[in-house]
């Protein structure tokens, strides 16, 4: 039986400031992205996040973005390769002592917004950032997009990865994103949307922006809880896998190839 | 033959603003407590220090304070006990990590500046404290001011403490400092300051400010390496202290009947 | 006729993360009280809420709070005089400055939070504060809590002032707000609510806690506009008002006597 | 007799961290670039250099940076055009209104660090910048790179202008600085620096690195005092220029026709 697993990016609340809706998307998910207090989050928020993920029996990972909570981790700030692998191990280090502080563990590491897109692309970012983590504890995996250099730069350095699709995303021939600023990137279609992941889980494979179906390798799908349309599409998206008999299941708790480090 | 632990506060530098003069007062010391991101210091000037401590084969230690660099961790923030032990665990949490990820090991905790003062004198806080930290890693040991609630609250949840001492200030009868605001309240002799400290030390005892000799546990004196003055007096004492017979090491790495755990 | 002002706090959101329903409280109020940047607000959030209070003709003011965006400007934070004074100044004079840029007038000034509590009922900090406040513009307005150590500051210095009532909270004997945490500190009671700012405006007095009827000086009443249920109370008490024939606007633009300065 | 200004960047120090010696350069310069808070300073700093530019009869400029402390204001931000303006009409409006609370006025605006690199290119921003610092008073002048899309933005609006040049950078055959990752882009010989700048000032013009002798306009000259060096350098300066009977003096005294605006 097919499994996967569906990943949220929660905890991003600030003080007295709201965002997302994490009551309710957390019961629904498999894997939780805590931000850390950096782009969004702050210690209450993240001792508070991590104890609905207990809770829940969601697994927990650590969201590290730029240190921007103004721009929300989305700008670009050009750090150096040196400082930002600093700032990113500051803050996977913070939320898996925060996990130990409270009984649970941290499993994954996924990168914010920014710091994302560039590591990303940039292999020597990548590196530094995946050596910093499996430093921390050689057991946590990376959540990054799917054929990524950050995907690349794991397994360079021994670390376990899995890999994340969109549901609402378009993709290119090569597997990459179609850009936002394109026609036809974003896939707005509901029906579409679920059909596309359900045959990335079951048949590894998509159709490509070109038409051309090309191999893809799924082994999460993120998700969003941030209003009543984004938890209606998850609910939905539950229930399509379910009817296609696909488990849902956090990466960390299946035996699933892709997952198992090689060097 | 008789043992002491030299502490100092580094690791407060911010970005291109630089404070403390760590590389020369960390090779005079025997623990360091570093600064964790929120008062002072930031995730690249925290892993540079922690090599630095590395390197001198200083005992490595957490500094956490309040959320306020303006402030530097000094005025008092009025935040719940439960926001407090959040913000002191995730400040915990970030140095033990980014310990593990250069391979060393955190050894002990220290409050910063308002923090260290009010949980000093409110239990309630010292508690969730330190039942904080131990959840983070039982072998932790709290250094914190000699008689004070957090000594009480560590013993109480089994947390293995040291109490320090101050070379520097007068104490009162019953063990607590002198009020800085009292006259008397700071040894300014340095040669007093110096023969106080290896009383202390090696008698266990001190003259309080009413002339009476008292009773004080030292495991740790606590030195300061933010001026030319100051590390001149931190070179005297460690002669003194040689002369003395008192030999200068970590309190961690000794064997101290007030370091462990009779719980 | 008589008049009264309703003023909000507003412009409190924070890049991404919205707080308060700006857009929908404005058009119901005559005064906006506007963050500036420290408990709350950013300088894009600023600007655009200036532009707002343009188009719809709301009298705009300066909400300077503690510096202290995860507390949102609640907890007390002890900063010297002199500093809160720094901090108060600046926070005003970046509104006065970015109202001009605007074409704007900045008319008054509101403290936020634990800085409104403290400098109401701290003469040294409120006389420092009013000071700083006339040297930026001396026809700028103190909005402050009827009856505060604000108030008395403001006159002693020549500074015009309008004393603000709350519709939900009891009153002492003396005028001073009942503490929230006495039984009776909040009027729950919408119809009694509207009915108490009705005989503030028209009669000059309340009901105190006690019982007994006491002189009030209204010049506004502070309104939410977080939630619904808040908006639609603001609805409720503008229709009673009306049908009171009390007009509702902006106390700096009505000739009472309580703003003009006799010093 | 020919004229010239000395400006400086000044209250760059936040809280208890301190940053270039202010009280040594101020009496060797004529007009400081204040820090507004965003890159460096905050209100307590800011508002005492203020004080000691009152003091020492300096001219009083605003120096707006990106809102990055951890980085001082060095590192690009992708923050949209309309972002940016803000922020720096935030920052020259704070800095505006706190030069009226100490009865001062403010004189000029010169960017800081990568914001002034990039509004220096860039010239939407620059033109955005310019109308927005207007609007809050028009009599503000700009201080910007010489022949950079700042000087050319700023005339297309009407703003005064002053250029500035530097003593210790060597200049490309179309006036703009040699990269500084070319060879010969800093001007390492003291008497070589000075005689440029006298050169500049007397005779409006400098040898490029190419040899070419080109034509410069130079209404201020760029100084430093963050150390033992660059002090002694400036009064070094300063004896070279009186020497060759020029004389220093604020740029925004003088009625030098580039400042005059045209339009």
């Amino acid at each position: 039986m097919a499994g996967i697993d569906l990943n949220s990016d929660l905890g991003e609340s600030f003080g007295a400031y709201t965002i997302g809706d994490d009551a309710r998307v957390i019961p629904l998910i498999t894997s939780a992205n805590v931000a850390c207090g950096f782009h969004g989050g702050d210690p209450v928020v993240l001792r508070d996040t991590i104890a609905r993920c207990i809770e829940s029996g969601v697994s927990i990972g650590a969201h590290p973005g730029y240190p921007d909570l103004q721009g929300f981790g989305r700008r670009p700030i050009s750090m150096s390769v040196s400082d930002a692998e600093a700032f990113t191990a500051y803050q996977v280090a913070a939320v898996y002592g925060m996990c130990k502080a409270q009984g649970a563990r941290l499993i994954h590491v996924k990168l914010h917004g920014a710091l994302y897109n560039r590591a990303g692309a940039d292999y020597p970012l990548a590196r530094a950032i995946c050596e910093s983590i499996i430093r921390i504890d050689p057991e946590l995996i990376l959540l990054a997009l799917s054929g990524s250099e950050m995907v690349r730069a794991a397994r360079d350095v021994g670390m376990r990865v899995a890999q994340e699709a969109f549901a609402d995303r378009a993709y290119e021939e090569d597997g990459s994103l179609v850009a936002r600023t394109k026609p036809g990137a974003m896939i707005l279609d509901e029906s579409e949307a679920v059909r596309r992941v359900v045959e990335m889980v079951r048949g590894g494979t998509v159709e490509a922006i070109t038409g051309k179906r090309i191999p893809i390798q799924a082994d999460s799908i993120c998700v969003h809880g941030d209003n009543e349309h984004a938890l209606a599409f998850v609910k939905r998206l539950r229930e399509a896998l379910e009817a296609a008999s696909v488990k849902l299941c956090a990466f960390g708790q299946t035996d699933k190839s892709s997952l198992i480090n090689h060097n």
